[in-house]
């Protein structure tokens, strides 16, 4: 990020002539990287990225920056060091950078790298903040640094997996989300069109209607907030309430019912895979092994016959 | 609609001559669709509505109505332009009429459309908002515009497997819902005589009493704003809720325990037919095979033996 | 119960005397209930006690009774039928009893009626009707008329078989409970050490303390109204509450996990004992029969040895 | 205890020529020690450690000193009898200093008791207790007093495989846990940065916030008490919680479903050992024992084919 600063403000300084130069200079550079050089910067790459102690290194720095970033959070820590957290910003930023520019270059060919969405991800991450890193848009930027400590599901492989496992029941739980979509949506604007005078705060429009849905299905203060004060105007306000809760928890339940299934099963199958198979194709094994003993048998009996009729005439 | 309006305009003004007219008219139709025509129009519907793009076509009405009534909750949306919103929901009953009319000219006999509980469910749909079309009793009709966006359900065929198969998971929980709503009705009438004068808000009375208990049983609010104010009066009162929170719990945990129980076996159950049982066939088929090529042997040996006997002799 | 009464006065009018009377007729009574009698009244009962209709009529009667004491419990219906819910009240005792000399007669011998516990229930319920009738402690007899109710567990098989079921699941949990107790009791004494004299409301005693905790484990208000207002005041107080959510609700789930496992190993068991034992003992068995054969075959190979030996000498 | 607090009141008084004869003393002791001596002491150690009286004697000495530990918080019962309870909790630290030695001589070598965790757990609170008992500090002894009824799970067998279990449960959940801290970790550091200064008492520093997602994530109160305020001021609220409950609940779901999987798999696997696998055995075993018939027929035929050629030249 520095480096760019630095080349805009060379270009700005000596205009065009200078941009020329810098041209000049990029298509030397890129008659520098022969295939040889570009070979030689890649197993450099290469080999310090696939060192454990690389993806030490950037776990512990994840983690230390998330220290700072919960440190900046306390006034009485942040405000007399705010350069000393400016500083360290700087560093943390540096270090990411070259960590993503190191792997680019350590993925043959470069452009691979942005196939796994993982990467992507640290991409977008380092990227943003560099892009706004200039631009001194503290609440976004702060916003950005804070999102970096995600990038420890991406560093840390287990964490990966266990991520991308779980938001793998995602799309199988695809119709049930529809469905309860479809009755929060039924269910909303049948609450604003009854309740919406009565009650504005919960049900004034239907997007609070939607909210006030979200929070009776997790069945928050469903009863003593939401229900009681419009069942005291309106007797009849139980009937909408009650069939909401029945129905919504009824589906939610499903749809952990679903999550649950999917995992005893695939665990089940998972062990079928393993032991199971192996004694079933033992047993198969023993029986073809069998078959080809009896059908020796057979040819030495037939045989056997043969001479016996041969000698017999 | 407009049509049945148009007609009874029509008998209206020219009286009962016309009425003979139309009397006519039918009996010539009735004529006219003789069985060749029937099958033709039949034919014609069949087509259509087996085209994947009248289903999607009916999926995108229904979402686009759905879009509508929701933006009709929005008073500044709605006020301006009350004709626009007018317009389109005609536009979309005539689309539903059309499409409920083609399917069940397409169902051979038609009566039979009526043998699907989903078709029932559609047709009632349309009928009911055609016949309070008329009325312009608002709030009925608001309602029933809103459960037009149930349809998607019974027309996205992966929406209505799941939508059947959790109400076929309800009658095997139909002795668990019925201990349920013994064990709430025992607690209503005790809650209400125990507790009625001590806390006309919760157990005024039977009916109160139930509405709060379910309030209980989803934990919602039931020690701080139900138990403590009447505990604090009637110190034994924890033992009522505390039994209540229990008791209820326990069933309803059993109740989604019964759920998943079901579920887990049915899947398993599933998965058996598909892969266990060709490899134990498997099994049998060899060994079955091997019978039979061990029985050769034995016919080998003893038309072998009957030889030599023979010869022997 | 009227009987008994009418007894009573009797008794009392003619006292002494009358009461040898009685004795005379006891023993009288005794006498002609001679075993063929006895047989005869048995069979009788057993042909009534067995007929589906007698089940059935006292279901109906249970509901009715149910629905009457609901209505009861509407001061508005009561009070101006004072009268006719106490003469119903009587019917529906008389029926009752009935209905449990019937049963007891029907049971052979009389006293093997009280080895079943859902018989010992039904008796209890109607004996201390019985008994409290004439005492007129009026809220004792209401809440012992409204556990009548739960005789419809005890009536209906269905319910009854789902009742065992899950009262049989409850010793299996007994170690995981006594657990719970302990975890309760520790954390209910440190409340009550820690917090009685900042929060007197929920800690002020033990009692008090255990309480709060059964409220805190259902999650509900556990922070908003339990934890803030001690916080506020003794800032480290989110560790005992945390620790007790934590290690509450991971004992709570441990309870329903074992309750589901119990659930589903039970069904998968129930299912291996059915389908997959016939198909493997028919693999065994066709193995055995394959045995069979070649044991044949050998007989048949040495038989034949022996011949042409005998042939070759 | 007291025989420390003894020892110490000797050497004070008698000052250094005491602690040399002390030392003396102890020399002394171990010489007579012996091997023999050595040996009786452990096999009498073991002897009564090992009777089932004992561990039944602890664990009512155990319940009686939770009993006297739950009696004493309520100041009517323990004020007056002040000196009884100092006594009883005399008495019980004797009992318990008194059983550990005897389980440590028991144990051969003595040093291999502290292997055990749940030994050294029980060593840890006795020895604690003995010394605190000299310091009096009152609240830091009441508490290790009430942690001493936690014994109960190290002295019941039952009990201990219990706890064991479902603490064995906890490292296969630690992936899931991390990425939960992650997850509170980035939205408290975003709930600090946002809300700091709208809600000072949900979100004033990063530790409150992190205690304000537990009650989000245990859904206490998370609509009424800390979103709506917020979401009044800052109407773009909601998206902040509403993504919090879904990927809070969703890993929580997620965590349970891990420990349910886990137990339902190790259930079905243990059945599988026993019952299956005999039976599995049982059919390889028999297809075995058919090999080796059908080699001896080969064998058999082979004989008889070598005799039939010999006797045929």
């Amino acid at each position: 990020m520095i480096f760019v600063k630095l080349n805009k403000a060379y270009i700005k300084q000596n205009d065009k002539i200078n941009f020329v130069k810098l041209k000049e200079r990029w298509t030397l550079l890129k008659l520098n990287i022969n295939p040889q050089n570009k070979n030689f910067l890649h197993n450099w790459a290469k080999t310090i990225v696939d060192k454990p102690i690389f993806t030490n290194f950037i776990i512990v720095i994840i983690l230390f920056n998330a220290i700072i970033i919960g440190l900046e959070t306390y006034p009485a820590v942040y405000l007399p060091n705010k350069e000393w957290f400016y500083f360290t910003e700087r560093i943390f930023l540096w270090v990411f950078t070259i960590e993503i520019v190191l792997r680019i270059i350590a993925t043959r060919p470069w452009y691979t790298f942005f196939t796994n969405s993982w990467n992507n991800f640290d991409f977008i991450i380092v990227a943003s903040s560099l892009i706004f890193a200039g631009a001194y848009f503290i609440s976004v930027l702060r916003i950005l640094r804070i999102l970096r400590v995600l990038r420890a599901i991406s560093v840390v492989p287990s964490l990966q997996r266990l991520v991308n496992a779980l938001l793998s029941t995602i799309p199988s739980l695809g119709n049930i989300m529809l469905l309860m979509g479809l009755i929060f949506y039924i269910f909303g604007v049948l609450g604003t069109i009854l309740f919406s005078e009565l009650s504005p705060e919960f049900f004034g429009s239907l997007h609070l209607s939607l909210l006030t849905l979200f929070q009776v299905v997790t069945l928050e203060s469903w009863a003593s907030d939401v229900m009681r004060p419009i069942n005291a105007i309106a007797p009849w306000a139980w009937l909408y309430f009650i069939s909401f809760v029945l129905v919504g928890t009824f589906v939610v339940v499903n749809l952990f019912v679903g999550v649950i299934v999917n995992n005893v099963h695939a665990a089940n199958c998972v062990e079928e895979d393993g032991q199971e198979k192996i004694k079933k194709e033992l047993t198969i094994e023993e029986i073809k092994k069998l078959r080809e003993e009896i059908s020796d048998l057979k040819t030495l009996l037939l045989k056997e016959q043969k001479i016996n009729s041969l000698t017999k005439e």
